[in-house]
């Protein structure tokens, strides 16, 4: 094998012409056959084997920087590095992260996990480089995608200014997670077609047309030669914001990459090199579904069907139902993803209500004005997204929606921890900034059948309301307790004595568990389904302090901010009699590894929450 | 006076060419006189009188929807629509707002205040208009600064979709309140030269002559016709984008804005109107120093200079003197604002040390995540922003400072109650969004030597850490206080007995105050400055519980998520025999005012907190 020849950074370039031409195969096989037992992000490392191989020929790491935009797609990046024997361990807990991270290597020079920092981070390495007089090039990588976000465009307009080496690499593969959307994305794909002449075609024909003389220069310009005219027109966009551009290149040909950041490495200032790709390459069912091959779970790599079936439904998939039945129900309702569209459940109504359906893009920000221009005439837009996404949003939260006190419902899908995503995905700060927010109201459901309820009454509500749910399998129990949703109510689900329970959303399950454990004990606790984290059930807290001992409020997020806090701080200034013992994620940032063993190991837990209670009293 | 003939919206339609022709005068006499009183925003109006003008000829209000970006432009339109005698009170208590507000006006179709928001919030309006099957024109009026905001780019992405008619007015000043910056204002900048051919010069020529019978083209373009060659070259960037281009056009024709208005109501689809304009147009003094005159206090109206001078100084002008010095003492100590250059206080670090300051434009997670790869790099990056601001940049201060711990120094001006400019620009939420991210650190200084310490401690720490401070004068007691800044540690100023105020920042000299006036109701109160707010100081507090009966928490933050709300769960959670009052902002959003008026609505004026702890007692 000669994958074995490479035991560190830099290793490839004592390899010959042929061993780099079978290296690309033996990296795809070995991705494939790695992630299909492990799980992980295959679709889009398929895509830039070749790249990456080509710019660890290039560049020389780890004193040249690359910078991974997202970081899912840098697993060749990681093998090429010397971490090849690690990879069994992917994305478990205590083993190789999914995403490139400073402490695990000295070739990854900047953590990333969200969208569109690259461009930022690579320009403050750059300027910080030639400010303390060093020498070296930073790379950023970032997809077409992440191009899409606000962040990147503004890092781009400060690009210009800069007077040294920056390369930006566009690996454009047409695709974030779904397929891509916006002016953008049209304006590349002009790039794409084999008739590379549709690039000039379709911007500047029809204006060249109407000028005196137009129709003569579209003639010469069609007889000068395909190299030339996409020198000319394709990156345009790019030259006129002050960045040289260079491409499109073939992904696939590392030569010719080779060459083209040989030339990028000596343009005095930001280069943009356009790299051409294709989520999936080379494995035929990631090809053909890049989305569902985004972040897998363990498949059978010859038929690419995933090893374990969905036995249980989950929670984006109720979301996905009432979806579907609320569009036909309430034909103001609008829904809004960002890039997002099969992550949220939300294909089923972009299928049957394809009018009343946006995918923005990678764009929070945008999402949740734009919901608020949507509210403000008249309809009632929901905007699904993941809990740690929506942290891009916070002041779009705030100042668009909730001072105008605007009716937008939020749906936080992957609330509380995430699992293998690890630290920058996990979705546990949502409770802690939203109840801050003046005017926002924030519930978590119990069960399947109250995510649908809360569901329901967010779209009927008249202001900015949030429905937090976690990643993974529906809870099914606690079925018969299905109180109607009144506004700040709390629900009860067990009377019992001097020990009350007050769990929200995911942790209701764990309540009911801790439940039966202390009743081993001797005692028997009320459980109270707190369904609102803000405004919390007030009464009922004044009541459980006229007749308990200890309350011990429970959830998934931090406790800095959250709910619990929330509450101690109530009982203390109304001087309730009644002890608070608030279960939470004590700060901090959450590695990955799998969701049960992370909150075993945050001491959320049945067990360890008994643990604590019964030391408590 | 014309003037006299607007008392509401569509009057203007019923003026002769003679009469509009008059009535800009007097608008631009009208906000001299009134701004010289009240102060408010001076330069930004006076650039848009004849836009607005040209706007409010063209289309039907309130049926069609005009949404300012920013908003602070808004005073002629405020005038064109019946509000010209509520001026008087212009940003004042229970006045006139600086800013759209739909309940003041049913022609103010969407809040504004922060930036580059108008796009997001009038492609909503456009959207819904077609799902509801109504019939208006959307018109998002933006400046050329607020495009450096990602926001907008995200939401131009997302207009070329739209198949209806959504007008953007470009209103290019070329500043933001500083010069902007950036590719795209270079991009910009080609076509207000008085050769407009430039346009195509600097962005085109060089790459056409590179190319077969390229300079034949450029002789051809040459010769075309200035109008043609612009409708061909300037706005091929956002034709790029899907956004169909018509402009430049003069902003201060009226007629020929009113004729390009007529064009872009017949695009089907998204079309930008590019508008040229000068900031602080007809006043002399504005024209010359627009950033002074963007928002002023009352001045002379012959000279331009303020009314009254100065006579202590802000804790923004200490900021400014301790930044210049630092500079000096600290070589890898860097500057970072987002257009705020002269708002912040970094004009005199930037004189001096040039190549260690940047202007990002408009772009807060730019500049954020920007700082995080500066730090990454071996630098020390301080960013100065105003609380407000600083919320666009939530999930960049999360994900690429602190996951990564890396020491970006945030100096938080304009924290707390800021005034006049009311709701949205309160920065009354920067401990709660702050405090709750793990790894950070968030102090405020009682007095202007503290701030300076601050500063200083703060450059010098080895992790992301801010300093908040708020608007106005900086105080100048208890100098004689000054123990060195030890991490996470208060400073006791008087030890006394049974109350303990237990204050930050601002909020140390009210504290002064209290003690004063519960000394003649017979208490000596202990104060504390607490230095810290997070992680705020437990043991002064452990010690606080044994030795003392009631802490009083005081904070000019929102309660949810403040200081105080963390301390009272402190003490919860230790069993501390202690009873705590928290003094903080109740949630909400508070309009404009004057800062005294407004605290001491708010309760947290000396007397109301003296008298809420005489009622606790």
């Amino acid at each position: 094998m000669i994958l074995d020849k490479i035991q560190k950074e830099n290793d490839i370039k004592n390899l010959s012409k042929e061993e780099i031409e079978d290296l690309r195969y033996e990296i795809r096989e070995f991705l494939i056959q790695t992630i299909s037992k492990t799980g992980g992000h295959l679709a889009s490392n398929l895509g830039v084997v070749e790249l990456t191989m080509a710019l660890h020929l290039s560049f020389d790491l780890p004193k040249d920087k690359i910078i991974w935009d997202v970081g899912h797609q840098s697993y060749t990046h990681k093998i090429l590095t010397g971490r090849k024997d690690s990879f069994d361990t992917l994305r478990t807990h205590g083993g190789l992260s999914g995403f490139p991270k400073r402490k695990e290597s000295a070739c990854d020079a900047f953590d990333t996990g969200h969208s569109s920092t690259s461009i930022s981070a690579g320009l403050g390495l750059a300027e910080a480089r030639d400010i303390l007089g060093e020498d070296y090039h930073v790379v950023s990588v970032i997809g077409d995608g992440s191009m899409t976000g606000g962040l990147a465009f503004e890092a781009l307009n400060n690009a210009s200014h800069l007077k040294s080496n920056f390369i930006i690499v566009l690996n454009d593969n047409e695709m974030s997670i779904s397929e891509n959307v916006g002016g953008l994305n049209h304006y590349l794909s002009n790039f794409r077609t084999a008739d590379a002449y549709r690039g000039l075609k379709d911007d500047v024909v029809q204006s060249l047309n109407k000028i005196p003389g137009g129709p003569k220069m579209v003639r010469q310009i069609r007889k000068a030669k395909n190299s030339v005219k996409q020198m000319f027109v394709p990156g345009m966009l790019f030259e006129q914001m002050g960045v040289i551009y260079l491409g499109p290149v073939d992904g696939y040909n590392i030569a010719d990459m080779c060459r083209v950041f040989r030339d990028a490495k000596r343009v005095d200032g930001p280069v943009l090199v356009h790299v051409l790709t294709r989520k999936g390459m080379g494995y035929e069912p990631a090809e053909r579904h890049p989305a569902r091959f985004h972040g897998t779970d363990p498949f059978d790599v010859m038929t690419g069907l995933p090893e374990h079936k969905r036995e249980k439904s989950h929670y984006t998939d109720v979301f996905s139902t009432v979806m579907k039945k609320m569009g036909e129900r309430e034909p103001k309702l609008v829904a809004i993803t960002a890039a997002m569209e099969t992550g949220t459940g939300l294909k089923r109504f972009r299928l049957a209500y394809p009018k009343r359906f946006f995918d923005v893009g990678i764009a929070e920000g945008h999402a949740v004005t734009f919901a608020a221009g949507l509210a403000q005439a008249g309809l009632k837009p929901l905007f699904a997204v993941y809990s740690s996404f929506l942290q891009r949003a916070y002041d779009e939260i705030l100042h668009d929606v909730c001072i105008q006190n605007l009716p937008v419902v939020f749906a936080i899908d992957r609330a509380g921890i995430v699992g293998s995503d690890g630290e920058t995905h996990q979705g546990i700060y949502d409770i802690s900034y939203l109840s801050s927010i003046p005017n926002m109201t924030v519930m978590a459901p119990k069960n399947k059948w109250e995510l649908s309820d809360m569901l329901k009454y967010a779209i009927a509500y008249d202001g900015p309301i949030a429905v937090r749910y976690p990643k993974g399998e529906a809870y099914d129990g606690l079925r018969e307790y299905r109180a109607a949703i009144c506004y700040g109510q709390s629900e009860l689900l067990h009377a019992g004595s001097k020990i009350a329970l007050f769990a929200l959303g995911s942790m209701v399950k764990t309540a009911e568990q801790v439940a039966k454990q202390l009743a081993s004990h001797g005692y028997d606790p009320t459980i109270i389904n707190a369904r609102f984290a803000m405004p919390f059930d007030q009464d009922a807290l004044r009541h459980l302090a006229d007749t308990h001992d200890l309350v011990v409020t429970m959830e998934e997020n931090i406790r800095s901010g959250g709910m619990g806090e929330h509450i101690s701080d109530f009982v203390q200034r109304e001087k309730l009699q009644i002890q608070v013992l608030p279960i939470a994620i004590e700060d901090g940032y959450v590695e990955h590894g799998k969701i049960a063993q992370l909150l075993d190991e945050l001491g959320l837990s049945a067990e360890k929450i008994t643990k604590r209670i019964l030391e408590e009293l």
